[in-house]
């Protein structure tokens, strides 16, 4: 089950007198995600400036290298933060206003009414903080995140010291932030030119809603703005069994077939949801290299369906795991997301082998970072790697015994077990509070905000 | 979405001078889980001599009742305690130590053997006091628990402070506790002689572990001495389209028309999954008010399949909600087994209207006491019944904001939100902690146990 760190991650030449480095965190269970899925029993890790420079067993750091500050980590697991690659952040704002409604009910009558009316910058401020206050304190260190007013939820998730994808969000209709659609591709521009510097921490992106709410010509124009940039592309993609058979009967193909024709499908196009892909297009998705995000929890309450995840994981496509926004799902805890892609497609399809915690995990991590196209920096500890950790108290009784960490962590655990978080070597989460935003006062923000959303409803 | 307590709750001859109780809980968000989902927004609780002497807002109360304790619960969630209908308490000492495997395989190559080996008194006292704590501090006060060795649970269930039915599993095999099954009807009737007295807090019942491994004249004789003790019988009926077809090829009827003509089947019969029960299951149950528990995570994660729940509902039938045993779940969370409910048959039949946030939260609260038929003393906030309490901070990321508090408790809302509990109006957990168990001493007496086990394990 466990594994010795390689004794090439710690430099031969190290090995007679220590190094000084930033941070050493000591004696925790280390899951390295790495593609061997390596644990490290007594493990440790070496993080200096930002970056993680060894990781082995507590003795082979210890011989190695010296902390100015050291962390004590026994009795806890250390693994890579969690990579939340699909999600609307400012919609924290609307969790739980509506559930257990028909979908066309909940869109039209509740969710599109409210976002028009009340989406601006103060609410996509907030209620991105109250997300990134939330992430952070459950251990997610990445977010992929597009909604509208996206500037300022760059602004949001750059104070609360995440790393993000942001992505502004493209439709051919009113937006929130552009009643004229004429004037969206002025818009993207805009978004890219006033994208705030972030030592790397953040990067943009470009979000076309769905093939069924973007022309064929919008999709490709911001498909190759964002192949100037060097962006990664994203679209929602065959959410749904009704929107499937719309784009169909206005195009004659099916989704992906259709992204093919336009020339969007490449290493950098990155879908969400892809619950009624069929074969085809799963094997023209792998061939074109896309990426996928796999949203079970949103797909799941909304009856939008079951992504055939093991197909898709089988064709060797890249599959991150994201929570969707919380209208939907309604948490952003992404040890819950983990328990469901790991129970349902075992109910779906009748075999209890397929999707391993394993792979979950993986999806939650390193595959994330994979998709995001982030991966030589984040999604795993491993040497040059940035220091993005978080810890778990092992001292539950939800976590008593422990056979198998990756078991616990998808099974067992969930995002109220983080104590500590990470992001480049910095302390953002200690003891479970959040170093870096005010959350009182955030929450406090959005019950205000929300005290108006609700006051519009008709329930 | 809110509506004030009937004040029939508050005897009118009390309104003059205000009456002296043992507690009040005051200024909480009250989710009564009544028959009409009545929800009291800065309501309290007055509660005397272990039960519920009202019920209303905080004026209503505040003018009838003066509390010898007052506790202050604003920004708090109050609701009945919950009630895990289904599980193997002791089976948290084989937490995660399989999984992701062929089901054959998990129970024969792993399961079994390690039960086989291991179970004895000091594994179930220490196994099922860990149950106890992870339970209690995740908002369970009641537990329907069945397992061998079971007068060991029930000293544990009893020295937690919880409300527990105890059912001593029954086979026509070798047993951990009985090797020889032709001393079994002894066994059972040796368990009913030791019950302990507990002033009602625990109930005994019998446990059948299921048709194809219990002959039809055991489960009679089982059902008959449970029929003269007034205790609920219990059995798994329908987990597995294996177990189905092979009833099927040895009795010549599906299981639940089999029991019937046993003559098993009433309203003291309660029968775990249902999982692949047909129409004429459905109805043969609801005709003879058999009570069903629902076990969707455990269901899902052995690939088992989802029980027709909808269906099972329109028919009228009585549905807990359980977390199953440990080995199969892996987690006794009733939240997130709530969370999971809601949404996996949303998934399954397309419809997002099916298995409301309320009809889950009644599966783990009213409608969980009626299928253990302790309704007339737990499952709701009503004068008069049982003060099984839970409260929920809400000043959390994930919590925020509040448009429903039920929405909340079933989509949102995790064990580890829940900061007080009290059963009979005796408080078991205050800010997160238990009080009644050295929880740190249980956990180290499950890990040597622990380290035993994993040792056998070949993996």
């Amino acid at each position: 089950m466990c594994a010795t760190s390689p004794r090439s991650s710690i430099p031969e030449a190290l090995a007679v007198s220590p190094v000084t480095v930033d941070l050493v965190l000591a004696n925790g269970w280390v899951v390295t995600c790495d593609p061997r899925h390596t644990t490290i029993r007594n493990g440790a890790l070496a993080i200096d400036n930002g970056t993680i420079a060894a990781v082995g067993t507590v003795e082979e750091i210890g011989r190695n290298y010296s902390g100015r500050h050291v962390v004590e980590l026994s009795d806890h697991l250390l693994l890579p933060g969690l990579i939340n690659a699909h999600t609307h952040a400012a919609m924290t704002c609307f969790r739980g206003l509506a559930d257990d409604l028909p979908l066309q009910e909940w869109l039209h009558q509740v969710i599109f009414p409210a976002e028009g009316m009340h989406v601006n910058p103060e609410l996509v401020t907030h209620g991105t903080l109250l997300a990134a206050a939330e992430m952070l304190t459950n251990g997610v260190t990445t977010v992929c995140d597009s909604y509208f007013f996206e500037q300022y939820a760059a602004q949001a998730f750059l104070e609360s010291g995440m790393r993000a994808v942001l992505a502004q969000g493209i439709l051919d209709l009113p937006t929130p932030d552009q009643p004229d659609p004429t004037r969206m591709r002025d818009h993207a521009r805009e978004f890219l030119d006033r994208f705030p510097s972030s030592e790397g921490r953040l990067r943009p992106s470009l979000f076309c809603h769905a093939p069924y709410t973007c022309s064929p010509d919008t999709m490709q124009w911001v498909k190759d703005l964002c192949r100037q940039h060097g962006m990664i592309f994203q679209t929602h993609l065959s959410e749904t069994a009704a929107e499937v058979r719309e784009l169909q009967q206005r195009y004659g193909e099916r989704p992906a077939l259709f992204l093919r024709r336009l020339g969007i499908l490449d290493q950098a196009t990155l879908c969400a949801h892809g619950v009624w892909l069929d074969a085809e297009e799963i094997q023209c998705l792998a061939e074109h290299c896309v990426a996928l995000v796999h949203t079970p929890e949103s797909n799941m309450k909304l009856a939008s369906g079951i992504a055939p995840l093991p197909t898709i994981l089988a064709a060797g496509i890249r599959v991150g795991l994201g929570t969707d926004g919380c209208a939907s799902n309604n948490d952003l805890d992404l040890f819950a997301e983990m328990g469901m892609a790991a129970r349902c497609h075992k109910a779906f399809s009748g075999d209890p082998v397929v999707v391993s915690a394993r792979e979950v995990l993986h999806m939650a991590t390193l595959n994330g970072a994979r998709a995001l196209g982030w991966d030589s920096e984040i999604g795993s500890l491993e040497v040059g790697k940035q220091a993005d950790i978080v810890a778990i108290d092992l001292r539950k009784p939800h976590l008593t015994p422990l056979y198998d960490p990756i078991s616990h962590l998808v099974y067992a655990a969930s995002g109220s077990d983080v104590t500590h978080v990470w992001v480049a070597g910095q302390e953002v989460v200690i003891g479970g509070e959040l170093m870096t935003v005010d959350v009182r006062a955030v929450m406090a923000e959005v019950r205000q905000l929300a005290a108006v959303i609700g006051a519009g409803q008709t329930r």
